[in-house]
């Protein structure tokens, strides 16, 4: 028998963080755990090689009328610093109450588990299902993936003779509620490095005679957004898709308790685009957000030094159909136009990814050649969501970013069904990230139902 | 033979970091070797206990007429980081060229050994030297002093009945042209810490929905220059002091090569209080500069995340007669004046210094009631200085601080003469500190003349 938990713990025990060398270890064994479970279920598994982190490709075949789906999934994690506010280890699994904690449980894990569970039950109750299965499970995804690009390129023939991407990385609103994710933003990354001095100055000595970097820097960082709450970059917001009116609709149905809202974050009152309500402007606008700031001392105490450099780590989350590199070269162009004299500006591109959309079937806006099979499988998946939750799931664009969902897009053609498990209250990307086991019984369930819809359409 | 060089590298290779506990025994380490060295050279030392880090009270008595002399110094010193920044380890001394380099090599370690090389030479040529001396040497100036003044209080009867403090703790501007500081800026320092959402947040879920802490501190930063560089805060210059003629005749006669300044400090413009060239802003005029800014993901790559906090740390160099406390208190209440509403705003305090200025005999504003030894001392001082550096010294104040010339002469009543020998290319406060040893020794010499001549007198 599977024991989803077990192997979720297991899973998490390897520190599997992707962008700190110092975890090469956590990602061997990851990637090894993936490979060896996937293998056992009796997959053909292969570990394709990249720049850094391999991908495992696994195939399960079958006749050409079966359909045919890829399962998207990653085994890196974020990186679990600050340490100090976890409760308890972040690679050592502890379930209390409903919850597995661990860094990784909600992003990507548990989610991934909770779809290998689900085949793993169908297979045991019909080894010869019909259904072909593809598992795309990355190790780069928490970097920004780049090296799914080219991994993409060269397998695209194989992976365009599927019909559709699965994957459960996306977020589900309330532990009652399920959303079919049907848009994602897009990232634009890079940092801004400002240099004054050559070198680090003593305050006393030459204080007051030159531009501060950490000045200089704040400057150009306050011009950023106007004090409403809108980018102020120009031309920012040119190529921003309109939203459907079917769209805000499955929001209201989605309910907006502000203050609980509020209150979960620790905040006062919102900070959004003008006219859109926090629920819309997480979805439906760009953002230009500021995720670490750095510069001169740090520590305890005081050292009073001019530093040499600043620097801001920048990023933005773009909607459709907003184009990242324009976008980055915007906001660079309007940084270098408004820095003050006396300071170098530098940056330092980091990656990106272009947003994506896909419209459900009978909606207003869906395409007129969508595929039978995406449309059933989004028959099925809203009839098995129905059965387990109780309530048929919502359609909505979300905040987050999955870049290699449109890059699939680009290069093979196929939209994605997302199915997302995890909560607002999992502390993705913070500490003491945890995934509820509730929602990983049930999402087990609804994905064994949809797969099980699909696969007797075949017979 | 007493080999100040020697002696020096002793000095520096104990680590004595005194803000950072983990060098408690590179502190003790220090601490010993100047009570020691003190100790052979006769003197009676007394080791004080304080919160932190000892001082050391050491003295050599004599008769009452004798003049009475207290030379202040300190053992400890600045953190070494960013380590990776020092071409050879910060805590073994090492000679490149006339050049000592370590951390502490010029600020104070260098400086110290130079006057204590000057008193042993006095000692061996004359035992019966007819000079009393007070050494006062701590170990927290690099933490702002905080025991120091508890110190003066509770010793300031002994210290009271000496004529005038001597100090190696300020600059030497050029090779060839020594300056008799006569004024020193004072210090008010505090962090600034802006707190947005109660933890850190995943930029992709909840980002557009709530001002960035990051964003937060940035505005507030902006706000507190104007672009043509003037403090923007209410009430900051009220009680700055009109500088004298006579200072700006001697500042001239420094010469200012702006150019060779711009290049040395690797800026392409200056940025001063209107009005002020950079010669004189720095001695003449208050500042509001930030030592360091952090908050959320400062590592290599990227992390999306939108961080709970991020912090400033803020400090002021003050003139004569500004007062520290009143002063951050009108950049506090300016902050949260000007803090956008949606994050929290707090303050930790940190230490403070006031700033001071003594007047040299025959200058205009000269006090009638001045101590003949202390204007004996700055004649012998200018006597000596001549003789060897083939000039006169210019009496000039200097944008550095140490607080505790102020306290002294608050608690006292003793005025100082401060005879500096760092250069700006010493790196004070930066990777790659060094001293050159040629001002060594003529720095010693100059002050065995100084002494010797003191002494004569009383007899």
């Amino acid at each position: 028998m599977f024991d989803p938990v077990e192997k979720l713990k297991e899973f998490i025990r390897h520190p599997s963080v992707s962008a700190d060398p110092k975890f090469h270890a956590g990602m061997k064994g990851a990637q090894e755990f993936v490979a060896e479970l996937l293998g056992s279920l009796g997959f053909t598994v292969e570990v394709v090689k990249s720049d850094l982190h391999p991908i495992i490709f696994a195939q399960r075949g079958g006749e050409a009328h079966w359909p045919h789906v890829v399962i998207y999934g990653h085994y890196d994690v974020q990186p679990a610093d600050p340490l100090n506010l976890w409760q308890t280890p972040a690679f050592e699994p502890t379930i209390r109450g409903n919850r597995i904690y661990g860094r990784g449980a909600a992003d990507n894990k548990g989610p991934l588990i909770t779809n290998i569970a689900a085949i793993a039950q169908l297979l045991e109750e019909d080894p010869r299902l019909p259904l072909r299965i593809t598992f795309l499970i990355e190790g780069e995804e928490e970097m920004g993936s780049p090296s799914f690009p080219k991994f993409l390129e060269h397998y695209q023939d194989r992976i365009r003779a599927a019909d559709f991407v699965f994957l459960s990385d996306t977020a589900l609103p309330t532990p009652d509620q399920v959303v079919l994710t049907c848009g994602l933003r897009g990232l634009a990354l890079f940092d801004l490095v400002v240099t004054g001095p050559k070198g680090d100055l003593h305050s006393g000595l030459h204080g007051g005679v030159l531009l501060n970097p950490i000045q200089a820097l704040a400057e150009i960082i306050a011009t950023l957004h106007t004090a409403d709450g809108k980018v102020n970059v120009p031309g920012f917001y040119d190529d921003v898709l309109d939203v459907h009116p079917w769209e805000r609709e499955q929001l209201k149905k989605l309910g907006s308790d502000e203050k609980a809202y509020r209150e979960f974050l620790g905040i006062d009152r919102f900070y959004t685009t003008p006219g859109y309500s926090p629920f819309e402007a997480v979805r439906f606008q760009p953002t230009l957000e500021f995720n670490g700031i750095g510069g001169g001392y740090q520590g305890d105490g005081t050292k009073t030094v001019i530093p040499s450099k600043a620097f801001a780590k920048i990023s933005c989350r773009l909607v459709p159909n907003q184009k990242p590199v324009k976008i980055k070269q915007l906001v660079m162009d309007t940084i270098r136009a408004r820095a003050p004299q006396g300071v170098k500006i530098d940056f330092v591109d980091q990656h990106q990814g272009e947003a994506y959309v896909v419209v459900p079937p009978g909606r207003s806006n869906t395409p007129k050649d969508q595929s039978p099979v995406l449309a059933r499988a989004f028959q099925a998946a809203e009839q098995a969501v129905t059965e387990v939750w109780g309530r048929p799931p919502l359609y909505l664009r979300e905040g987050g970013s999955v870049p290699i969902i449109a890059d699939i897009k680009r290069v093979t053609g196929l939209d994605s069904v997302m199915f997302g498990l995890f909560l607002p209250e999992d502390n993705l990307h913070a500490p003491n990230e945890s995934f509820n086991l509730d929602v990983m019984k049930k999402g087990t369930e609804t994905t064994r139902r949809m797969f099980a819809a699909l696969a007797r359409d075949s017979v």
